[in-house]
């Protein structure tokens, strides 16, 4: 391992929003460091802010020791700050300047040799600018909505399914109960994979995604063809992406900054009155929400993440910068930023798991 | 048991929202009526709708096995349907009549000799009304809200406040991580039970209430507060039933009749915009809903739900009618239902649980 | 709260085994000390031993923040440090000796006014005794047994009912799939509380107590008589404490000093054999062991232990010492550990739960 | 889709040990079937034993619904009935004759078109060799040991590590609050996958699989390593296959046919006799058994349980038989049975998941 002779101190920071597992690749990512390699390690703290602020902490074999169950990250995060359009805390947005190399200097006076860098589009794509700079930075992928590009699987993934279909599991005897529609809004902007494989988990009846255009007729005729085939309930699993018909769509209950902005009631509060007025069904609306992203990572997410913050590793000890690592089959490789930054991975046409959530009957709204 | 020599024919019907346990206690009149003393017994389908209608099922041995650990309710349930103010389906509320004297003739019609009447305040209120017009009628409470006169706690709240405690637990890291005040919004209208005891049981910095008013600037001094001495997050719990200052409340994202009373975000994305601008810490409204009433009971609710159908059975066979079961210290006893019917327990300040929930520094909003 | 007064410095210790909740009794004396009366607190190491060898940590509000819904305790427990028979580590039984004036001693050295104990029968009956020399002790119940005398119901034991039950859920399908009897063993040496109440909660068809003789026909006549009605499966739960007919009985897998007294294969597995053998019906055991104990509390158990806490500490505020706290219906009451030391409180014929578990079916093996 | 236009009615059956997830499958190759390609559908019961014995039920949508969720098998299962080797119930194994040409004249008479064997290595070599008789058959992995070649992951397993996880959690407080070391011995005769797998994900400091031979000096000098450094327990956990030095080994708890063959206690109980002589550090075994096999799936076994039923009749439509579907990468593909019968996946020593093990200091017992 001649490349990693150069490296004696790595420094770690996590970005982006909260994602069961973070703990997991952190402790790995120093172990490992520490142990195969003799590595020091630095905690970076609340993202690229510690960066900016030179806010840094020594974590030892201690320090990482009891938070590989933990969710959260023991280093803090920050979703804003942004070292190359940075904005001072309570600044305007026009006054972003470039604080890069503020960031290179404090990662020189550190003492560091490699920067990993955990989060997920938004802090893989600064990592990719702070290569172009000099930096030697690993990233390593993380979204609780599976959608970065170069890798199968993220982790966190796994658990917010796993929240989301039991929380299906619970609606569903309600809803066979009461004869309702109960519609179940869960997270997803851009990509519908937490709805799909959440709603295919819990044996969602209709799953609309923000890949697929849906039309209320063929939701409510599913609605009501269940109706009429003797079953009396509904269950509508819904990516908070997804748009109305009139265009316009709302986000997971955020408090937005102006009282103007508040856009109170996103597509699940709309689709289930929607539903009711059109079928008469009587609707309900759940918001997963945060839970979604918090707390103690499953089994998968745990071994997952522990797998990529050891192989991010690897990749800096055998001098390969500039990548993220990603899962392809059985295997975590070294993927270039350059192939992952600002794309996205969708639900496409001819995934096998879509294939699968139609055979077994799911409605998507579109045929 | 001479008193149970005339009962030949029980029947049972479930009435009012979703709550963990009900299956499990019609599995145990069910079977308690036929091994302990040979009674057949018969469901009515979908609450006192059933009973109108005349639509009921024989209920046999096995028809009630296996759904102990299952949620929901076996015989459907009804919300709406009132047998001294009766509405057709599609029917206007102005033409609300009394149609008991149908349910009294369904009841001889099919050769009942009680009638066990499973559900929350509107349910046992009707079966007192029943039991005035000659119907020998048991109760047995029901509501997640825990908030019924004459028993110290009701099947189904463990199993909501356990759901409360997960919810919390998986925001706490989150809120930890990102330094931010998250909002959680449960169910409760008018009691603050489920709130209480979930907050407590999650740690909740700040627990508001119906029966305690609180102050703005109470809550938020506690979020400043806790930032000052260091820490950076603060969990708030609230009951859906908490009225903003300004007067006016709305529930859990129910979906009204009209476009117009759509009443979008309740208490819990209110209250997180209020902290956020007087605060500036950032915060986020997770509002709970239908996940809290629905799904399989806990062993707590599976063994009281139990016990209230078994002991529903016996007072019947020893003849005494116009009486729910309830809890009382280890017992469970006979309560007239002249002492229960539109009551309401709620939490009162001498409550050793608000003692206790202010001994470990909880903030309630009010001093 | 003029007797408290006197009380400046409180300590608290943690003996016997683990169970669910100590950690929110350690929370809740310790906050509540802090935040209602001032009093600084002290956590004595390792349950007796560290009286008698004088290890003790200052505990302030961060030391105990975050650790409600840990399990295990943060001060570290002992089963086998006896103040009036103690024994070196390393040491041997002949050698013990009486230590208590040195617990008195250290008590005094360091400052404290109140000694909590927090444990089962046998650190509350060195409280007790403690408590003769003069030392002011209160004690809180803790057991997953549920066997405690002078309170209805203690911390631990609904999270390791649940526990119990989750178990049994998971082996229903199987004994269902594969036409078994599946033998659950719980914990449980002297009382049936936990096999009885999880067997309950579980669906258990077959439930086997200490404080119930059984007789292997009736046993296999349930299981045999459940085949022939085409129930081709039997849950069977029994309490580690069962006896087998011949006498002698093993525990919970606990590896004795000397090989010679292994006794490996306990009841259950004993159990399983003898069904099988007996009836024909394909029999397996599954011995739940110290999972039963361990791990974060259910929701019940968090409050319960921190109601007991509080009230602990309210207690000895009020000058009230040489009791425990115990819950009698909904209140927490103080009971002097002179009525609670050297006892058990066991299943009788009487209990209410017993006769439900019966009414719905559940056979005892005794009649 | 010419191939399937041969198809007309579908027979399924399950066999061997549970595993959570079959009834996903069933349901998957039901509807599928029905809804996709307009096939009539056949369970047969019991595994093979219904293949010999011409026991078979039509499964309609209904039949399939709400199976999701549910642990076990709707079909029943077998895990002797070999049509090969068949012996009668109650008969000796020298009876066993070969009576595949019934299976194959059952098959025939009920019309079938196509036979899914759904079940592990036993059953899916038997698949082969009656496709050897001319049978139409398309095998499903099933096992929660993950060892079936030609997929890189079985469902079933993830269930079954979670559950692993869930027990090691708990016990982490108990082995921390009583400075013990536990061992957990999961299941995994020949394979050690789930040891590893659930060992990571529970933060396992020592984990023996079968496939690397461990040594007693080297366990007891990472147990007592940890001590040194201030760590006062060990987290162990052993594959039931794994060897005791001496040879042999003995199973989950099994009551074999004979009292001579009852090998009480198996590699668990006597390795943490072993650890407490050795070290005198205090050490308890839990024998996790069958609660690793049984129960509702997690939401990846759901998943890729319904995936897998889809993929095996799109196989059978398409012509291919003698075949299984297995996952590679992130596709299901068709794998030849000749390929994959009477071998296993092995935990090799290249294995990315072992080497993420070992970087983050778990001890195999190995170095």
């Amino acid at each position: 391992m001649s490349a990693s002779s150069a490296i004696k101190r790595i420094g770690v920071l996590t970005g982006g929003g909260d994602c069961p597992g973070i703990n997991a690749v952190i402790r790995a990512v120093v172990k490992t460091g520490l142990l195969d390699y003799g590595f020091e390690a630095v905690g970076i703290l609340d993202g690229y802010e510690g960066l900016v602020k030179d806010r840094m902490v020594e974590l030892g074999y201690e320090d990482v020791s009891g938070i590989l169950t933990v969710g959260g990250t023991i280093l803090g995060t920050s979703n804003t700050a942004h070292p190359f359009e940075y904005v001072e805390h309570g600044g305007q947005a026009e006054d972003a300047r470039d604080v890069s190399d503020q960031c290179v200097t404090n990662f020189e006076k550190a003492g560091l040799d490699v920067l990993f860098c955990i989060g997920g589009d938004g802090t893989l794509s600064i990592a990719h600018q702070l290569a172009a700079k000099g930096l030697p930075v690993v990233g390593v992928p993380k979204t609780i909505d599976n959608d970065i590009c170069g890798t199968d699987v993220t982790f966190g993934f796994d658990t917010a399914v796993q929240i989301v279909t039991e929380a299906i599991d619970r609606l569903h005897t309600t809803a066979m109960s009461h004869h309702r529609a109960m519609v179940i809004e869960t997270m997803g902007r851009y990509a519908g994979w937490l709805a799909l494989v959440g709603g295919m988990a819990g044996g969602g009846d209709i799953i609309l995604i923000p890949e697929i255009p849906h039309h209320m007729e063929v939701v409510c005729e599913a609605v009501g063809g269940r109706s009429r085939r003797g079953k009396r309930f509904s269950l509508i699993v819904v990516a908070e992406g997804v748009k109305r018909p009139e265009g316009g769509y709302v986000l997971r209950g955020r408090v937005e900054e102006s009282h103007e902005k508040i856009r109170l009631g996103g597509i699940g509060v709309w689709l289930a009155n929607e539903v009711q007025e059109r079928t008469g069904v009587v609707s309900r609306a759940v918001v997963l929400g945060h839970v979604q992203r918090g707390g103690s990572p499953t089994a998968f997410d745990r071994v997952l993440a522990t797998r990529l913050g050891r192989e991010a590793v690897v990749q800096a000890a055998e001098g390969r910068f500039d990548v993220m690592v990603g899962v392809q089959g059985r295997d975590i490789v070294p993927v270039p930023l350059a192939d992952v930054a600002q794309k996205q991975r969708l639900v496409t046409a001819d995934s096998q798991v879509l294939h699968a959530a139609r055979s077994v009957g799911t409605c998507f709204g579109d045929e």
